[in-house]
């Protein structure tokens, strides 16, 4: 096919609060490679919301050009959304085998797994998309089998680092090809996307091997007690050092978790998990082994109240009681905005008698400032667009290899939905698609919006009056209510003497409406709300939702 | 007054996830004194609500044996439910001049400064009150006039804390007095209650003067550019190093934010803040001077959304636009829970070109392990109680002191509502008084309880349908409706068919009633939620509050 002059573009579609996150287009006439189509958590505020989707009107229009969804690796804010977005455009997708893995448990729950096409690669493969060559470049990340992607374009290289941390002594598999950076960099990069999670961190992260030091010196003390670890179900790495401390401990291992199970069950069939024979228990056996003989690894390390480690903590597991001298690992940091559950968690499990330990047995996936300068400097791009953070932390990133000499006008801060154009010798936002959050909430996908939301909001700070009035079709006259029932606003049986009062005040505005003749019911309701609404607010400073109900007869 | 024989009795009674923190009681024979009186901010999962008190059940119906409320400073978690409890049981208050200062604009919003008796005290000063003398020992803490008690009971001292640090070069005020501890303890000390705040964190606390450092550091490059600082309006030291560094660099100043003002009006009265002459400015008058000439301080170093940092990221202040090359320094650490909440203000300021610090302008008021240890070692006591601090705390500083040779069997973790018994040679839990959180909500105090928070949660997670049916009295028979109203749960316009259908399925629920011939209101109700629940579920994965409204005519 015959590749039209055109001008190359980068548009980063979603990510919640992130800029770049969960996916990107690249675009170049007639072709589109999408990376990544990952799914946010919701916030605070986004009341009963499941999970968040990126908007994706820009790619469902321009459906016939996309070649394909190249994923990095396999955490859901790169993979979570497939099943949404393949539902919209059935696009192939490209993976490396633990990531492919992963999203086909997805696409078997969502009953896609014959309809989508998927392709394994490996780090090092190059495929051809449309006007693109996508390249494979391993690294190290938080899950095995990650990648950063070149992607050779008609105008240059670009490179997207993907999540991605350097680790010298990587736990399965190898170091981050540095070389291959390197290489192309020396050929000439004419951009570079580069994580920006911890661009505020100083200095190195450790490596992943460290925690297995600390997971050993812990099972070398803890000879007579039960071991139990929380940490994220995909982190296959840290499973496996867990793993072997338990063999050398000759401890049996069981799993809880609902993902914990999936994970481990797709790594060790795939060959990432490397499991002793007879080391794997059921969690129903435990009774049948002493104490020293057990380690429990489970997932709940954010303190999600439906998840494991939580459970245990309040005792809701028949199978697994807490006893005191239990020692309970918690291998993970907080991801900021779970501080506060984490902590309840850990006052719950020290309140049982467990010994709790929640420092120095976590290693962060991303890079700190010196690993983001190392790649900076063996890449050496003409344009560098700091992705994957919030703002601060694209702006650190940004005034970081600013410092290494990178002028500033070729450094873009985007936002999601910009697009960047690149002409000939020249890069600028040249516009913006429609970008944003999709909200899902049990079956429905973006039928919770602005409305639905300020409604839960309103509800959920003051509650809510239902106000029912029965007026006589021929003479408009009441003649029934009005009855007034409340939820979540007072405790009714204390407040019966208020509910009296806003009776009689309803009464009152349906006198005022007799006699000014009013019988519009709209406006009717407006005179019932504003009057009622007023009293409630002088009585208690509080405003339920107040919802009037006109019924005629 | 003869004081009969009997046992010493310590009462934590109050704070939310913390132990001991907003109110104690120290009971011996017909005497109770009550140390601090303050409220606690809601957790997120209760909806609605303003501020938590603590139940003072027990106080209450002791009232005739209250000598008095002793205060050790003015934050609001110490003094801040003082209004609701003086309307319950009026007792006099002692404090030191700046507390019972900031105390007494609590009173005067309250209507209470005509009927509350209050009494300044000194570091150092020593009060009766019946069977106790209580003596106050000066310490450092990040209010200023904050003091530790020593409470002399006929059957020993119990020392008490408060919140502390050790600070060698205060700002205000005096190093902490470290030789009346010791010479306490050297006298022989029965019990000491401790802060457990920063029981986890190793080392020193800084000294507050450092953070004036890190001030002039800024002050002497931001040589062009308007400086903005948030910080705790209580923390008078911190607002006095600002001061300083704007008066050495020939900056103005100007103040935002209620608290703020309120803080400062009274800290300078009381002489706790020193204005160099001219320094001070109003907001409006800003636009008189250059960028170079002003600082502005602020509230809402903790991302509160009404409050003047959070309105000044977004653009909400008329008086005060931000421009690029602002600086804006956040003074102030994120207090657990308010780190995503903090990290949103700091993106909005970045994006509207602000330069933000948010490190190392900031030091704890409360002492680090180091400072456990030396208080602890300075006094000696018999037993040993932590408090101020999650259980988490209470359980490392308890592990702090056994290093240090206190006898586990001598140390007591307390739990709200617990009685620690003081008999002869002997020390135990002898028993519960009500405890637990008092729910403000609006003018309501108490009337906000589990059924309305719980209705409020579900209200808040999907939303509600009100079902109206009208019904005629004699034949029983459906005259009107079903209606169906839904708020929170679906967008309306969007969802007609899903409430067509619904409206369907109660009237097939009323159709099954008429067959059955149940006429009975409840039992309808309960077969048309029940149907509907199920339907709803099955269609969308939610499930909205359903309320079903008879009405008969």
């Amino acid at each position: 096919m015959a590749i039209k002059k055109s001008n190359l573009r980068i548009i980063p579609l979603g990510g919640l609060g992130e800029i770049g996150k969960n996916i990107t287009a690249i675009e170049y006439g007639n072709n589109i490679i999408i990376i990544d189509c990952g799914l946010a958590f919701p916030e605070d505020e986004m009341l009963g919301i499941d999970l968040v989707i990126p908007d994706i009107t820009y790619l469902k229009k321009n459906a016939e050009k996309i070649r394909g969804i190249v994923l990095t690796h396999g955490h859901e804010d790169h993979i979570g959304a497939l099943p949404y977005v393949l539902k919209e455009i059935n696009v192939p997708i490209y993976g490396t085998r633990l990531t492919i893995g992963l999203v086909e448990n997805k696409l078997r729950e969502h009953n896609l797994l014959r309809v989508v096409k998927r392709h394994c690669v490996s780090a090092g493969d190059v495929i051809d998309l449309g006007a693109f060559k996508v390249e494979f470049i391993r690294i190290n990340h938080s899950i095995a089998d990650s990648v950063a992607l070149a992607i050779h374009t008609p105008v240059g290289v670009v490179i997207h680092s993907g999540d991605f941390k350097v680790d010298f002594n990587p736990i399965n598999g190898e170091t981050i090809d540095l070389q291959r950076f390197a290489v192309l960099g020396s050929q000439g990069v004419l951009a570079l996307l580069s994580d920006s999670t911890n661009a505020e961190r100083k200095g190195y992260t450790m490596s992943e091997r460290t925690v297995g030091n600390v997971f050993e010196g812990i099972f070398s003390e803890a000879i007579n007690n039960r071991i139990m670890v929380a940490t994220f179900a995909s982190n296959v790495d840290r499973v496996q050092q867990i793993i072997n401390a338990a063999h050398k401990y000759k401890r049996k291992v069981t799993f809880i978790g609902r993902s914990m199970l999936n994970v481990v069950k797709t790594a060790s069939e795939l060959g990432y998990l490397d499991l002793p024979k007879d080391i794997l228990i059921e969690l129903g056996e435990i009774n049948k082994y002493r104490d020293e003989e057990l380690v429990v690894i489970m997932t709940g390390s954010q303190g999600e109240p439906m998840a494991a480690l939580s459970r245990v903590a309040s005792s809701e597991f028949r199978q697994l009681e807490l006893k005191p001298g239990d020692k309970i690992i918690l291998s993970s940091s907080p991801i900021p905005g779970n501080e506060k559950t984490i902590s309840k968690v850990i006052n719950e499990l020290f309140r049982k008698g467990a010994d709790v330990v929640y420092e120095d047995a976590h290693v962060s996936g991303h890079a700190f400032q010196e690993e983001l300068k190392l790649l900076y400097s063996l890449v050496k791009p003409k344009y560098f667009i700091p992705v994957h953070g919030e703002y601060r932390h694209l702006k650190h990133h940004a005034e970081l290899v600013m410092g290494l000499g990178m002028p500033k006008e070729n450094i873009f801060i985007l936002s999601n939905g910009d697009i960047l154009e690149f002409a000939k010798n020249s890069c600028k936002i040249a516009g913006t698609v429609p970008s944003g959050q999709i909200l899902v909430d049990g079956l429905g996908v973006g039928d919770v919006g602005n409305i639905v939301l300020r409604d839960r909001r309103h509800l959920s700070q003051d509650g809510l009056l239902v106000v029912v009035i029965t007026l006589e079709r021929e003479t408009n006259k009441v003649i029934a209510g009005p009855d007034i029932i409340s939820r979540g606003f007072v405790y009714v049986r204390e407040s019966e003497n208020l509910m009296d009062e806003a009776r009689n005040v309803v009464k009152h505005s349906l006198f005022e409406c007799e006699d000014k003749q009013i019988t519009e019911w709209a406006q009717m309701k407006s005179i019932i709300k504003d009057t009622l609404k007023e009293f409630l607010w002088q009585k208690t400073k509080r405003s339920p939702m107040i919802l009037p109900i006109i019924v005629e007869v």
